[in-house]
Order: structure tokens, then C-alpha cells, then sequence
């Protein structure tokens, strides 16, 4: 990673996400939290129609808007569409992007913690990643690489991206315990972008566990689409925990337990995601990847 | 109370909250669940729109609608007032209600556990939730008189009214266990009105514990109404538990605590729920009653 000129923090992609919205809202009031003397740090409230509707999206998920053709007409756009023309348009000049790192909030029903994200295999990401794992041993890191993320989402505006994701949130709330550990990220991920900067970042002690996303399942539905089942209450809240074939997956609303089917053990997150019931997944699955980090310091 | 002839059981008055609607769907698959000899049970999905949309309403709370005068135009009617109507003209004839007993069923993300609600001072409807708390010590009665809900709620069609409240569940999902916890609920509401028919209901064993409705708190929040703080960390989920004057209340987004500025220990409800910020309440302030019950035992 070369020098870095400019990092771009957004909140509300998800309009009903409060926690990212009233970070971004908090920078903005107070701009010297996020001010670093080698960077500057601009800030984004991305879904604007979805948060003052306090709902996830408007027209469609903003965060799967952002692969598509630039020359489709106006009249077949969605606002989300629109929007995301609209910050193509503000963070990038021709091909190129004017942000180096994209620090993108969210926020999830599933019980997740602090999870970071990364949406593919950049070593500089991988190495702050590491670095924040170092720090907080809470935080984990998922992978979504195969997920679609890396395609469509909001953070593809840059070159380098990390996703924040704190649970377990009802959307539409504030958690204050996130709120303040969502910004005490930030401010270490500043930090350490700062030190980059000036040559003194610290090499991560440990490789970095990754979760990475392998599939993701739906809920047991009718022929028609409707739910027949819950997450297992064995499951539900136990993101990251081993899931092995046998282990109970679903409870129909009969009371039947249904077993996860899967030939090995893998390690669910988002697991009763509430936006993801119209996506047709009750939770994603991973597995758990340990990645040596030592060797990607170059970039320093 | 005389004898029971019919009663209703309706989810889905908001639409995302998924346990209430999941179990009058299951009802109406397998309806030997709610089959009673002395009495015929009526299920109903009440915001049809706002369920299909999976959102709490369409245009307006439903669950504010049902005082609104008979005589107001159609095209003055949001989406709500006019399902409102549908709703009454279902289930009254001119005056009277064709229903005894309503259940209603909602779900919220304060961490109320199994709530019941009582909108009046029902004798009979104390004495079945007096029985209920007996049966399952976890159960906790929240008195709704001063609310408003005893005047604009769904549940006013009928005589006598019991709501259903379970927490915390992120709106729009469903868990497992309050689904569980729920539909045990209902089957012994059933089982007291069946046993109530033939004289054969059992006398409460202790008096019935009430956290009665004196007020709301709204958050702190700018002059154009724009959030300032959360619910603070200690007193996030803990519905129910005694909240001291000098108790921290909220957390500013500064992170400056706001203490409770009251004049005596008052219990909190409803502590961050989604759907009231747009209300202005932050939480509902309750005062704990102990109401004997045993003198109201010769509606048997």
C-alpha cells in the first residue's frame, strides 16, 4: 500500500443502521476526531432517502448497486441506482478513485460483535486487520470474497476497503456499548493508517483467523416461499461457533428439529440477519482460515 | 366475567414483528391447537399490507386507529383507518362485539421477556394473568391503563383484552425459544377460559404483581429533533429492574452519562424499542403495584 491521501469512513448505506449514521453525524459535529496529519478523512452518509425513512433501502440494497452499467438510462434506475451513480460520481475521477481506503459502517441483528470485513485478499487490509486483531482480541474478521461483496458493494469505490460490522443491533436502534466500540475501531484503524503513513506502522503479532464466507443457507420455506422454521435456539446468537453435520440448524414451528446437513464443520455469522429473510439466507457460512502476515510488510 | 363464546387470537397489528404472525399461520394449519369444547377461537391477521410489505404499517400505527370516528370520509383514511374499520366490522355487530376475549400478539426489542399487557382493570383479565405468573414465574404483567392503548388499540373490539408481549427479538425475525414461550402462553389462556366455562378455573395462589403505566421518556435530542445519546450500557435490557434517581439513564453521543432526573425509583419498560423512537420514547417509566386478586374470583 502506498501512501495514503485520502480515506473516506461511511455510515447509512443501510438507512435503518443507526449506529454508522450517528458515528458520521458525530464526526461531522466534532471533524478533529477524525482529523490525522498526513491524510485527510472525508465522510459519506450514503442511503440519504433510507435514513430519513429509517428503513434499509428505499427502491433496493444501495450495497449491491454499485456494478451496474453506467449507461443504462435514467427512467430504469432505482434511487438506489441513482445514489450510487451519484457517489461514483463524487469519489472518482474517470477510472480512478480520489479515496485510498474506504472505512464502511454497518450494523446486524446477528450477534457478530465487532466484526471487520474484507472483501478480498489485499495484504494491506489483511495486515491492518491483523493489527486490530492485536489490539482487540474480541474483533473477528470475516472474508466475503465469494460472497459478491468485492462486485457490488459501496466500498468497491476505492482501492482499498474494510467493513465494520457490530452486533447483535435491532435495526432502527442505537446500541451505545457498539457505538463506542465501533468508533474506538475507527480511531485505531486512523491510527494505524497514520503510522503507515510515517513508516512506524507495527508488524501484527499473530496471523490472522479469517473467516471466510463458503455459502450461505436458507430457511426450511413452503412451496410457495413461506418460512416453515427458526434458527435452532442452540444456534441462534452463536455466530463464529463450530457447526458440525448432525448439529441442530432450524426448529420448524412444529418443533421439529432439523440438523445441518453439510460434510464438515464450518462457522456460521449472520445467523438471523433480519434483512436477509428476503435474500433467502438464514445465515452465511465460513470457514476458518489462519493466514501467515509477516511477509506482507513490504508495503510499509 | 360471563361465559366465554369466542375468542380471537391476532398477530401481525404491526407487520415485522414475524412471532405473532408465524403463530396465528400455524393456527390456521393445524387449528386442533386452538380448539376448545366450550368456546370457538377466531384467528386474525390484522395489518395485511403492512405483514406482505414486512414492515410495522403502510401508512400510520394500526395499533393507534381504532378510536377513530366512524363517520370520517374514505378518502381522509390512511391505509390503517380503513383496516381498522374492516377490522371492527368484522367482529362487532353495530355495538356489540362478537368476540369475548382477545389475544393479542406483538414482539419488541426491549428485553421484556414474556409480558402481558392489561389496558384496564379487568377483573377477570387480572385474575387470568395472576393465574398466568403462577404457572410460569418468568411471566410479567405491564398495566396499560394510562397509555392510551385502552382507548386506540386493536384489542378495544373486545370485552375483555390480553396482549401478548415477547423480547428482545430484532424486528422482522423470528426466535425460536419466544416462539416457543409464546404459543405455551396462548395454549394455557385457552386452557383457563375452557376451565373458566365450567367453573372449574383455579383461584390465583399469590397476588398479582403490576408494573403500571405512569410515563414516557423520550431521548435527549437537538432543536430539530435529531438524536443525541442512546439508552446507556448499564441500563440497556434491563426492563423491569428499578431504575434510582441518579441512575445513569443515557449516554450522549459525547459520551457524557445523563442520570435520571426523577423523583423515585421507577421500573423502565420498553427500554429501546424500535418503533417508538419515531414516538419520542426512549422508554416506558412504570410503578410496581401488588394487586390481590382473590375477591374477584365470583365472575366464576
Amino acid at each position: 500500500m502506498s501512501k495514503i491521501n485520502r480515506v473516506l469512513i461511511t455510515g447509512g448505506t443501510h438507512g435503518n443502521e443507526l449506529i454508522g449514521i450517528y458515528l458520521i453525524k458525530k464526526f461531522k459535529r466534532h471533524p478533529k476526531l477524525i482529523e490525522r496529519p498526513s491524510f485527510e478523512t472525508v465522510l459519506l452518509l450514503a442511503n440519504t432517502q433510507a435514513i430519513a425513512a429509517g428503513t434499509r433501502y428505499v427502491d433496493e440494497d444501495l450495497n449491491r448497486c454499485f456494478n451496474v452499467p453506467k449507461n443504462q438510462t435514467a427512467k430504469a434506475l432505482s434511487y438506489e441506482n441513482w445514489r450510487a451513480n451519484e457517489i461514483k460520481a463524487e469519489f472518482s475521477t474517470s477510472e480512478q478513485s480520489s479515496i485510498d481506503v474506504c472505512i464502511d459502517l454497518h450494523g446486524t441483528t446477528a450477534n457478530v460483535g465487532r466484526m471487520l470485513i474484507l472483501d478480498n485478499s489485499d495484504p494491506a487490509m489483511q495486515t491492518l486487520a491483523a493489527h486490530l486483531c492485536d489490539r482487540y482480541p474480541d474483533v473477528r474478521v470475516y472474508g466475503s470474497t465469494h460472497s459478491g461483496r468485492h462486485q457490488d458493494s459501496l466500498r468497491t469505490i476505492a482501492p482499498h476497503r474494510i467493513g465494520i460490522e457490530v452486533g447483535a443491533v435491532s435495526h432502527g436502534t442505537v446500541h451505545a456499548e457498539l457505538f463506542q466500540q465501533t468508533e474506538a475501531l475507527i480511531e485505531s484503524i486512523l491510527d494505524y493508517l497514520e503510522q503507515h503513513n510515517r513508516g512506524t506502522a507495527p508488524p501484527p503479532k499473530n496471523s490472522l483467523t479469517l473467516y471466510q464466507y463458503v455459502g450461505a443457507i436458507d430457511y426450511p420455506r413452503d412451496h410457495q416461499g413461506e418460512l416453515l422454521a427458526a434458527v435452532h435456539p442452540q444456534l441462534q446468537f452463536k455466530d463464529y461457533e463450530t457447526l458440525r453435520p448432525g448439529d441442530p440448524l432450524f426448529l420448524t414451528f412444529d418443533y421439529r428439529t432439523i440438523a445441518y446437513q453439510g460434510d464438515m464443520p464450518v462457522y456460521p455469522v449472520f445467523i438471523n440477519e433480519a434483512a436477509y429473510y428476503e435474500k433467502g439466507i438464514a445465515m452465511c457460512l465460513t470457514q476458518k482460515q489462519s493466514l501467515p502476515i509477516a511477509y506482507q510488510l513490504e508495503g510499509r
